[in-house]
């Protein structure tokens, strides 16, 4: 799946027709019918509206029209707002009329169980026959505020419609979307567009993903997800938006047990491991909301700041040196570097204030009782000073003071007018004049201190994905033939060998002579292991010895170990015996690859033994990555300390580890479907210079 | 240190004085010394206010006094506002005129190094020899709403004070209680007490908490803390305010490293371990806040709430399915019960509402937008079947609306009055009316969905832990005395049976001949180390012998490893050798035992080798304390699945380790300043039933 497999211009009609029916319209307003056309009326929407209704001369004052049909000039959006037994028929007339976008608010397809699906299949088929994109079923519609489209049976979104401002808004759930608009009016938070894509049965997230980033409307995307059909695609989607350094927020529920029951009863029943998304959101750089307002606020921040900080550092300015700690400890745990002023600004401060806290944060205690000309005073000299890209303030009350109110309301406008690059963001108790001031200068405000803190280190966060988007993936090597049943260990390795991943030199021997001579060859100590496709567990079939000494002690392993599983499992049929010679050091990690029926080709990277195994220490990405992912993902492990070296022992070569997951990605997203697992359990990343080894695999082809 | 150690009635003439006097006192407003007279004169206080001012006959019109020792009548609290030069002068003349409590707010003292401590050194001397409690100094004072006393210069409090609650505030940090009573004028969030407590020369934290967990004004408990002298004080107190169920909210910072930098260039440097006042606060179940949003949110709960959670099930009630699974996450990971709703109440919301999700969350879907009484009755119907004690409820925009606004108070009142016990925590976008409105009504209200689940959250972890108040601690043992320099490890063993904590059997030889009759006793396999004090890594000298098959091999283990000992390290003094049985199975802990200088003795557990090096995944407990915390203790170690069992593993003895545990905290605390450390390492947990063992265990006394 490429970027090039979405064509945003083939939803043109979907967000920008030139001209609406009302599929389903009402003048009773306590039907859901009437309420796109309520919206519209009033919306500025430029082209006509054409109300159908086979009883009425006119729907809400506006002429009506019997039938689709009998609409005299082209229809680009029809909204089908019917009982579910009338829906098929409408998409039909839609069809039949040469319709070219529909928007079907009806519930009661795949979320509701098997005939809903088979109904809803029939339902995308009209649609792609006909040539046209459905948006739904069982969604609350759209709104484009750049052109008065309000496709929607929410009623929060009239009369009248909120400014156009600069986020899109994308929800599987459509009450979501209605919300987000709500919570919107109390913030400077303006919307471009809000689709709410419920069933999917034609126009997923995926694409809406894809039209926004394209959408020079809108510049920070927001995305309530519940999961999806086919990841790959919202990959490359989510890809798409960074490439064009969109900042993406998202909430993707059910994350936990109880979340993905609630999600299965919820729209239709969609899939994929959290685990997974969490990975895909990193890999691209998208911000992973827990709450609404950290999604909101997260997203207000991406759309006010028009310059992305250049670095981590963030200086903290404060009236409380109890709020300047707590800031200081939230910065500090999201990664913000909150480094000491230059002795120069400290001095400065110092010599305004003789017990100010001057290191970073910036106490002016309550000093300013008596002289609020030293918070304004402090401000100057902070951001004056240069030492900081970001400031984060807490200000205490003095966004609701009647006097300092105003006065701060012209000390930041003049700050962000003097010092347009920097990022300001402050926390104080405000009204909302005082808020509608600091947005319009450019600041961002927020009631909590650490949420001032937050949105700095996710706009940081934005700024390094967009700094570290990769470079096009090279073409993927061609699939290697697979076997079709099982495969031995040494058929295993060769594989990887053929894959670019670096394996344990070793031999596959066939006669005790064989074996001594390999060994030396090899050389000792070696190791010794039983080679059959019908044996997964060699040891417990006593078909491994260990640190051989010597080439008679391997002659004499060969024949013991043959002994040994012959007797144990008289069936398996052995294809020898395979030498390597005995390693000693390093960390053992596992690196593994499936297809994901959500996700396609992925891999995961854990630490050996009971780091997996009690800790669930892994982490994933979606194949094909480069290098940087790699090591990115390495980043991520827990158990990173053991890798970087502790108790005396000598750090591992991350580099190799980092070259072979990559590579591995590389060759799962070449092998596709066709591969269903493999395992490299062990691989054994050796101490920094010395490489890394695969010392065992198991491939399953599918 | 026991309750006892604090005498709530030597601080009322703190609180509760009745005759202020104003050391500093001043008619210039911009000065700080005028604004406690300010507040005093319109808060209601009923007792006389005497200005202290040599200059002046009369302060804003109230008569004043040039001198302390002219008031004609008894000074129960003085307020002392003056630079720090005539501060010592000041508080000899309180002392003099027989004061009983001073409040003093002047900065300069410990907070700024050691001249400053000295400084306050005398201050606690003046205060402690002339009887008088000394709140201060660096500290913005206190306010009790119950009796107008304001003694504070922070301008926030006037003029007028808002109404008396429930909720009393303490703070180390001056600016933080002023902001605490600007956020409550937002809220539903009265106070008792606002304390703040600075650098601490007498009256402490705790010694507020204890004051608190006895007032009957008082129902829950706030704390901002950065540090403290002496934990086990703290921890006192804590325990007093669970005794009587008060919750306590704190935010304590200084989580990174960032943060205590902070701290310490903040008020007087203060100290502590983070992850031992952590494990104090969840020892005592103190909800630790991350945010001043939290901090209060959680506040407000407590002090709404008549009753708490008796379980920990929650229904959810949702007019958004994509906030409801939102909510079910939150819910689950915050530890609560998203129990499935019974069939008979499902078939009924599915009666009304065909496509409503039903299970839990209950989703009423978008059909309210046609008949908002479906929320209405969905409410009534989940409320009254009894299944669930509390109900978060999501219910969009309704707070805001003008029509369904009054329509829901009034419908959320009815329910609160027909179940008055249950728990109705509520989230909306909402008018100041409206809050007002659920407030009165006694519903916890939220503007964000997340927040009214975590409320449910906190209020169920209050109840659980005053469920589990540790029943009064019988006597602990005598401390054994210990010897004065280093121990060999049978030294070590022989201490810890006699704390009662099981220990290998084993046996100190001192020959070949008593190491053979010591494995035929002990049984085979054996093994053998060498005893010395003068030796730690035993094994790095050729030390160890394990896994001696026969009474021979023990005979000649006793040779070699005496002979290798003694060449590696000549001059170690040998005590001999140990001789035991190997001990096969089971899981490795660590057991440890520390004299901590601010909380003194701590108990640490944590799993053997990676999990302790790597992941530091330990957990502490201050000592003493009894089996049931001991569980707790283990049930926060993330690797909990180790000791449950993995890998077809049996599941370790997990009693015998809380016994372990609970033995070794009464020894520490028994043995008080004498023990320096303890390690038990390791301490093996054998298969269930099987008991525990301690292996090895080093010994320091202090």
């Amino acid at each position: 799946m490429t970027a090039d497999a979405f064509d945003p211009s083939s939803l043109a009609p979907l967000f920008r027709p030139q001209s609406v029916a009302f599929i389903g319209a009402s003048t009773d307003a306590a039907k859901l019918g009437s309420i796109p056309l309520i919206h519209m009326k009033t919306s500025g929407f430029k082209g006509p509206l054409y109300p159908i209704n086979p009883k009425a001369p006119a729907v809400q004052e506006i002429p009506a029209f019997p039938s689709l049909a009998a609409v005299p000039g082209p229809v680009d959006l029809a909204i089908i707002a019917v009982p579910e037994a009338h829906v098929l028929a409408a998409m039909r007339d839609c069809a039949a009329k040469g319709v070219h976008a529909v928007v079907l608010f009806t519930s009661g397809f795949a979320e509701i169980g098997e005939a809903g699906r088979q109904a809803q299949e029939e339902l995308r088929e009209i649609a792609s026959d006909g040539g046209m994109r459905l948006l739904g079923p069982n969604c609350m519609g759209l709104v484009n505020f750049a052109n008065g489209v309000v496709a929607t049976f929410h009623t929060a979104f009239g009369p009248g419609l909120a400014p156009k401002g600069r986020v899109g808004l994308i929800s599987q759930s459509g009450a979501f979307g209605g919300i987000a608009y709500q919570v919107a009016q109390d913030r400077e938070l303006g919307y471009s567009l809000i689709i709410t894509t419920g069933n999917e049965a034609d126009v997923d997230v995926a694409e809406c993903i894809a039209y926004l980033a394209d959408d020079p409307e809108t510049s920070v995307i927001l995305l309530y997800i519940e999961g999806c059909r086919d990841g790959q695609r919202l990959s490359t989607a989510l890809a798409r938006a960074r490439e064009r350094k969109k900042p993406v927020v998202c909430i993707k529920v059910g994350r936990t047990e109880a979340g993905v029951a609630a999600v299965a009863s919820h729209t239709a029943a969609l899939a994929g491991s959290d685990e997974i998304f969490d990975a895909m959101f990193r890999q691209h750089g998208v911000y992973r909301a827990s709450t609404m307002e950290e999604f909101f606020d997260i997203g207000y921040a991406a759309a006010q700041t028009r310059k992305l900080p250049a670095d981590n550092r963030v200086g903290i300015v404060t009236v409380s040196g109890g709020v300047g700690v707590l800031m200081a400890d939230t910065a500090a745990a999201r990664g913000l570097d909150v480094a000491a002023a230059p002795p120069r600004l400290q001095d400065a401060i110092r010599a305004m204030v003789p017990f100010a806290g001057t290191r970073n944060p910036i106490d002016v205690t309550g000093q300013i009782v008596s002289d609020m000309g030293i918070l304004e005073r402090a401000l100057d000299m902070v951001i004056g000073d240069g030492c900081y890209q970001s400031l984060a303030c807490f200000v205490g009350s003095v966004g609701r003071s009647p006097v300092n109110g105003p006065r701060f309301m012209q000390a930041f406008a003049d700050l962000r007018r003097r010092y347009p690059e920097r990022l300001l963001s402050v926390a104080c108790l405000h009204t909302p004049l005082f808020r509608a001031a600091l947005d319009a200068a450019g600041c961002l405000l927020f009631d909590e201190p650490t949420h001032a803190i937050r949105a700095v280190a996710a706009l940081t966060q934005f700024r390094r994905a967009f700094d570290t988007i990769p470079a096009p993936a090279p073409p993927l090597p061609a699939a290697q033939p697979l076997p079709s049943g099982p495969m031995d260990e040494v058929a295993a390795l060769a594989i990887l060998e053929r894959a670019g991943i670096p394996v344990l030199r070793h031999r596959l021997v066939r006669s005790a002579d064989e074996a001594e001579a390999a060994a030396r060859t090899l050389g000792l100590p070696a190791a010794l292991k039983i080679v059959s496709a019908d044996i997964t567990h060699k040891s417990d079939v006593g078909g491994v010895a260990l640190n051989l000494a010597s080439s008679g002690a391997v002659r004499r392993a060969f024949d013991e170990v043959t002994a040994r599983v012959r007797q144990a499992q008289p069936a398996a049929r052995l294809s020898g015996c395979l030498v390597a010679p005995m390693v000693t050091g390093g960390v053992e990690t596992i690196l593994g690859a499936q297809w994901d029926p959500v996700f396609g080709p992925v891999v995961m990277l854990g630490l050996g033994g009971i780091f997996v195994e009690v800790l669930r220490d892994v982490t994933f990405r979606l194949a094909p990555f480069n290098e940087d992912e790699a090591w990115r993902m390495i980043g991520e492990l827990r158990a990173l300390p053991a890798l970087r070296g502790t108790r005396g022992r000598p750090p591992a070569d991350l580099a190799a580890l980092a070259r072979a997951l990559a590579q591995l990605s590389r060759f799962a997203a070449a092998q596709g479907a066709s591969l269903k697992s493999l395992d490299i359990n062990p691989f054994l990343v050796l101490p920094d210079g010395k490489g890394a080894l695969a010392l065992d695999a198991v491939v399953l082809p599918a």
